[in-house]
């Protein structure tokens, strides 16, 4: 079976084995204050063109997501959100475990646009039984979205526009954020997204590391006391080198933005031979997923070799599936897939 | 200006306010624990025809959502809710703010079905990505809803078998009980309630009281430590007789639904204005809570002298408007309204 | 049996009774924006000395205790106490169920000073394990304390300086705050209080009102959105007219003042009936609370007449108790325990 | 500057790394249902000598104890723990942040005993008061404690037994675990903790992995639903077969005993280091830290070549400090460090 259902299937990039055994009897102090994890937020600062961002560097996505968001708001504020966001469907109500409401709006493809977030905010800002509900106080994206795809600059700017006006934090989920900007239609970098978000975080996990979210917070307020939160939800990592140590590798010499473009090759490899076969796809993307609606019979012959995912049946004879590449997929098995696929 | 904005614009019911005034200079223990909440607790049990029922008293709805469902819920745990809820939309996160989610369910008039129910849990419990779901454990109906709507017998039944089948709590929020039970078309008691529902509640602050809400527990796990959770969640009353007091005024001689059956009367007169003048309504019923579409400039003269609530424009020249109807409401200010109606 | 156990064993003074009698079928808004809210909010800022406080009418104290803290800490943060604090013993855990710890200091008579606080604040502020611990934010005391000690005007001075040297919030619960403005040995006054502490609360449950608390905010940051909070944990009453009815009443003509007076001079003269007889106390105070040290066998017999409150064995032989005035203490009743006393 | 400062300051031993190395490119199941994953449960299973436990795996100390006092307790239900417990002083309140409270028990070795939980758990089951506090579900120990200290076979069975007796839940911390069970004076196994307790931990972090933390769940009401909890709490590992694989080595040859005992041994080499020259201890132990009392001017000549914690002064002119081995500590160093204490 050659997978192809997530892009967490394998261990980390070799360099960054590398590198964790190299330092491994080495003494360090812990919980993220030791050289290692100096060297990687160093890197991301300069990559970010800020000095003045604070870099914290996390285990996984959902605690994350749950630290920024609970560090962020007081009791009687909530975050807008897609309704297809991670943090809204696949989290076991992570953000409400820490008291807070994510305010949904609705979404085809996974993004939400600066008009839905003006409108939301007025609605629970009309006085006076606004304070009768959930004061929106964040804004939730993520880039790449779960449906792999992407904000333009243009609507980035607008959201931290819309943001800014109504005094909202704008946080992007960088969970997949290389296969983000390597992607084809990319028009974001770093520095771009430093700029617009008040907070954001470049995954590890997903890209090329054993584990690791580097958080990067341009926002003063959200600067304060960052790292007891961290602590006290159970974020602070006692061998905190072990995340710098991998940062380190991925941003000192462009490792990070190599492994995604590989990713996101492969991915269109995929999608081409798709297309070329007549399919359709549930949503039109450049990055490492890729969504293709099959007939079922079809997509029953392809999980006898290979594992994806189930996205549901868009219509009696017809079920749309999810296909990930990653920096760890290698060039034969996606062949592979391709012959499959002209084969079907 | 004449208030029919909503029921709770008045004191308390003469009856009450005379036994408060009675018992004033009496002595007794706090925190529920005197007599009078025990007469109240033992004539509840009584109507209920259940003698196992656990009875408290609350002060207000918020309250006692946020308790009830904390009370039986484990952190993972959340609540379906029809998406027009009270908790949902109009108490600023209180089920958030105790770390659960609401599950909501789409509702056009309010109510939820059984049928929705089993869909959103089955949806749930899909293995293996079920514990990245927060997992419903608890469905909470309110009866009347927030758009003056009823349960029927057969679908309270059938939502109780759906519960039952799925290990699931069934919780309705009783504010406004009362104007449910006297309504017309009503075929739902107390006993059938205490039967069909884990736990619910019978409003008293809509319907007679100064304050106060009767929590009905039949399920005999969420019995346990009722109390602590009030106390904690700061509903614990220090002279919890005055909710004794109150209750006992309500249910010694069917004062509770005398009154309830005034307010639908005179919102039924309201009603057959409204349809005689050829409006049509929001959403159709026959308890305390009137919604109809008016043309703007309708609205626009009615609102000098009386207060009613904005529902929404249904389109560019109509509105959807509530009138609620009380204990309180004077049959002279119904013929006010009435005449202003047939004056449109 | 007459009640000595507490001073919330009788309803409200009968100039609250018939205010609410008065106005009872008025209608009026909901939530706290009638006009005797505003009324009462005014009273009170003008007894405070000062425009620009925010006031705030909720029902009970554990209620007014959670819902200030919780819109004051951010969730690392946490509130120094007295281990004799009643948010540290006798709330079931609502401030720790809000997600704050109780940071507690030891205290012989209920208070605790500015040394305390500020040892305390840094010895928390160790770097680097300071993020490791809970980052004390707030200071609570009560005045009276738990045990009917009161803070002078120097001490109360001391507790602001070092609360305002680290960025802390002081918050004074005044459950019993009349009792203790009126005693013999007070130099405190309201206007001292509102410019000393961040915010503070006037009690009304155990000084002549049915129930009801009256928060005064003094500090700008905790004056935003405190309405939301209120509503998001419960505490916002529907009809909050009853609020600021109650202390209208109380504070139009220095109400509150009297009847607090009344208490605090009944209890001095079963102390001096107790000191007469030779007795000592726990705690020397000079508030409605009294708590005298008796032989066991003395106890026993008082019980069987009166009903006061167990604190605790001292000795083999003697046991220490509490008794209770309040505004609604008659003074024959004051006379039997007297006669009792001496009889002993 | 050699590092005895705590046990944490390497990263993984090299038959861990090597594992890491060997599996890398392979791929898996997220989230902890790998093969790997389910060897090292079936390994620790086997040790215990339960076929009935379940086994988790979660990244950290902190991590681990907020989702096991989560998942076992409801709202208004606390933790007994020794003041010096992790969970009380070193975890920014992770607890309460849960919306639990702490309720300390004094200690002075960092143990406590069945008869002070059988003492607290009575003082708040004094009725009717008892629901005004936390209600005492669950009794937290550590072994070794914060203080290296372990507990014997009958201390253990005393703390089951007075939990049984009340239906409490007995927990143990075993973030050092092997350090405890290979001590010299230790008379537990892991058969007799899982019989004893109803949840521990074997913790990897401190013992020879470069993370990790085994929780063993006998009590069958704690198991349900655990990983929804782990999930939420952001404690759901993507490539879960990281900690698989890690525990995997060291339970598969008995690893983990080995390094344990290599720790205790050196350690016991310092201990007799540091009494030969004449110090006295803070506390008397046989695990892996060592409390010497020092004198001050030693303690500064020390730590210009060493580097060790400061645990406070215990009078003017002597200072307790802490000194770790581990499993990574060599031989030489120790030597080093013992060449140091017999020149001072």
């Amino acid at each position: 079976m050659i997978y192809f259902n997530c892009d967490y299937n394998e261990g980390a990039h070799e360099k960054i084995m590398e590198a964790l055994m190299r330092t491994n009897m080495e003494q360090s102090i812990g919980y993220g204050m030791d050289s290692y994890s100096e060297e990687a937020k160093r890197l991301i600062r300069k990559l970010c063109g800020k000095d003045d961002v604070d870099v914290h560097f996390l285990v996984g996505g959902t605690q994350t997501n749950l630290i920024v968001i609970t560090s962020a708001l007081r009791p009687h504020q909530g975050v807008l959100a897609a309704n297809t966001a991670h943090i809204n469907v696949h989290e076991t109500g992570a953000i409400e475990g820490c008291g807070h409401k994510v305010l949904t709006l609705p979404s085809e493809d996974g993004k939400i646009t600066a008009e839905q977030v003006e409108q939301a905010f007025l609605e629970h800002k009309n006085e006076p039984t606004a304070e009768h509900m959930v004061q929106p106080k964040m804004v939730y994206i993520s880039n790449p979205t779960e449906l792999g795809t992407i904000y333009d600059r243009d609507e980035l700017k607008k959201l931290h526009d819309v943001c800014k006006k109504y005094h909202l934090f704008l946080f992007m989920d960088g969970a997949r954020l290389g296969y983000g900007l390597q992607a084809k239609e990319n028009t974001l970098d770093l520095p771009c997204i430093a700029e617009n978000c008040d907070v954001f975080y470049i995954g590890g996990t997903k890209v090329g590391a054993l584990f690791g979210e580097a958080v990067v917070i341009s926002n003063d307020y959200l600067k304060e006391d960052f790292r007891y939160i961290m602590k006290q939800k159970g974020g602070m990592l006692a061998k905190g080198r072990l995340l710098g140590i991998q940062f380190a590798e991925l941003f000192r010499d462009g490792l990070y933005f190599e492994i995604s473009a590989h990713a996101d090759r492969l991915a269109e490899l995929l999608r081409t031979a798709f297309r070329e076969k007549g399919y359709t796809f549930l949503v039109e993307n450049t990055t490492n997923q890729i969504f293709p609606i099959l007939p079922i019979e079809h997509a029953e012959i392809l999980e006898k070799k290979f594992l994806f995912e189930n996205q549901g049946k868009v219509d009696e004879s017809h079920i749309a599936v999810r296909f990930c590449t990653s920096w760890a997929t290698k060039e034969e098995n996606v062949d592979q897939l391709i012959d499959a696929i002209r084969q079907l």
